[in-house]
């Protein structure tokens, strides 16, 4: 997608191997500045301080956290143990670098370093072009929306599934853009996404850049647009999906697909293939992490004067919980949307898109 | 309730009849301080800029905002019609004002004058007695709870809607209050309560200062603590109660009334006597409150040197919707406390309640 109207991914190697660019999205949207990974311990503390996020990026960059290890000459499974250990909900973190290791294990020296870079790469080209075959099976939903009313077709979103969330195009938001591109008229409804303002800094700064009409809203409002018909389609991403159509995304989805349901209204969860948990028998075992509690009692913004600082919102010494992800069951979502086209969100459905993982 | 030890009344008139004092709400949890109101404006300000707010504290200011206006020479209708004007939502605004005509009309003079001190006293006492009782029939939900079984009880509450919304004790947290000071062991998710921060300033504030055990939580968050098992009841205000039980509070309260069903957790709404609205058959023709969009781009908080500063959080320019109240309608509300008892969320239960009602 554009940033400054020009075509830009999130993540890019740098041509001689020496680094692996970034986008800082812990900066954003008062900053747009990309910072060079050098390390494995680089590339480790991006994923978990969350300089890059969403469950498509976190797997490509620790893909090329594996190449950057091994020109360290760090262990192949030291590596892979090091940026497993990031983050604990995303699966598409242990599918990477399941892949990297299935890849590299057989080689060694400088051949092992190259099919690293190589793999690397074509992880993020697989994720480019699954994103953009689910954006455009999903923007048959919103245009048949468009067709059957006047005005722009209104769609929640909750969280950042959007391009700053993969390598380009996103997974929710891959539909809107692909829909926008088209010439279908869109409005945006942006959750904030508490505690780590998501939608607020993300969502919302992407959508802009690229040109789509949105507004931000607090995740408080998103059932009270749904009782005054504002709206006409949610669409979310997800961090994992059980093999029955359960799906784990960031915390508050859940609310949002309660509400979705109790106003007649469509609910739609949108992955990539390597979303899907096929281990899972359902998304009660999906591990929730927890993360600190600082990220509830503290924000960050930008003063009037263009400085940004952290703020406490609380008390001082408050408590605080900060869960970051829930599970919002199978039975609450209308559709899923992947790159091979639509399914209901049941077993079921989900073979009916990936017959190979019939037993 | 208390503060640093102190019993306290968020409300005071002066003796000589020259100001009444608040608390500035605005200011905390960072700063306690009492500011004066001395004129019908300065009443006014109070309520639309939330120094003061709180269904109950709102008709309560209003009340001594007449009083105040005729010390100035105002014209009795022309103060109510100011006040009046200040919020939208909240019914006990518009039953303060007119209880406070109906008083004030009859008389002249000095004698209007004193009488309008002394009915906002009384109104102000009123609402301490009602929150009161209120307080000890809903103690007796928690301490049912707590009977059957180990451990704290887990309340999750919405907004503030303690003493600070009061002129003591509150609604929703009344019987937070009372459970607590008579030995039940409770434990509180505090909802922060996007975007104005209610739960995680005022909230948590006010239950730090009398000593409940609580946790502040992003608003996302209640629905997974619900399905883990992590809440055992509901707890919340409301600014305006329809004759069916239909409740009109806080953004988001309708979204853990959703959650809150469908894992078979009790869902109560506290509210005392004044906060019914016998004019309306529903829920749907309360008015909801659009606030400024800066409310939700921007928030203030502290910085780690002391001082309280307003960040922006959105891109700049980001458009922003602020409904600033839902609707959770009478079929996800387990039960209504008042000052007279608990009763069904269903006209059939409030008239229980309220005979003197009956058409």
């Amino acid at each position: 997608m554009k940033i400054n109207g020009m075509p830009t991914r999130t993540i890019e190697p740098l041509a001689d191997r020496s680094g692996v660019s970034i986008i800082d999205q812990t900066l954003l949207p008062f900053r747009y500045e990309r910072v060079i990974l050098r390390t494995l311990e680089d590339a480790a503390e991006a994923i978990s301080v969350m300089r890059v996020r969403g469950a498509p990026l976190i797997g490509a960059t620790a893909a090329y956290g594996v190449a950057l290890a091994l020109g360290q000459g760090v262990d192949l499974h030291r590596a892979c143990g090091v940026l497993a250990a990031t983050r604990p909900t995303a699966v598409n973190l242990a599918w990477a670098l399941a892949r990297m290791k299935s890849v590299l294990t057989p080689l060694s020296g400088n051949d092992r370093i190259d099919m690293a870079w190589a793999e690397a790469g074509v992880l993020c080209d697989e994720d480019v072009a699954m994103n953009q075959a689910l954006g455009q099976h999903g923007a048959g939903l919103i245009q048949a929306l468009a067709a059957s009313r006047s005005g722009p077709v209104n769609v929640l979103t909750h969280c950042n599934a959007g391009w700053l969330a993969a390598v380009d195009w996103g997974t929710a938001l891959a539909p809107i853009y692909t829909a926008h591109d088209a010439g279908t008229p869109i409005h945006v409804w942006v959750d904030e996404t508490r505690p780590r303002n998501q939608g607020a800094s993300l969502t919302a700064w992407e959508l802009q850049q690229h040109g789509v009409p949105c507004t931000v809203i607090a995740d408080n409002a998103g059932g009270h647009l749904m009782q005054q018909g504002r709206v006409d389609l949610c669409i979310v991403g997800t961090d994992r999906t059980a093999a029955n159509g359960d799906v784990a995304n960031k915390i508050g989805t859940y609310l949002k697909a309660l509400a979705a349901r109790d106003n007649g209204i469509p609910f739609h969860v949108a992955l990539p293939g390597p979303t899907i948990d096929w281990s899972l028998d359902s998304g009660q075992a999906i591990p929730i992490e927890e993360r600190r509690a600082d990220e509830v009692s503290h924000v960050q913004g930008e003063t009037a004067d263009g400085q940004v600082v952290r703020v406490r919102l609380t008390p001082a010494a408050t408590a605080c919980a900060n869960p970051a992800f829930d599970v919002t069951p199978a039975r609450l979502v209308t559709g899923l949307i992947t790159e091979r086209g639509l399914c209901p969100a049941s077993r079921e459905g989900l073979l009916s898109l990936y017959p190979e993982r019939r037993p």
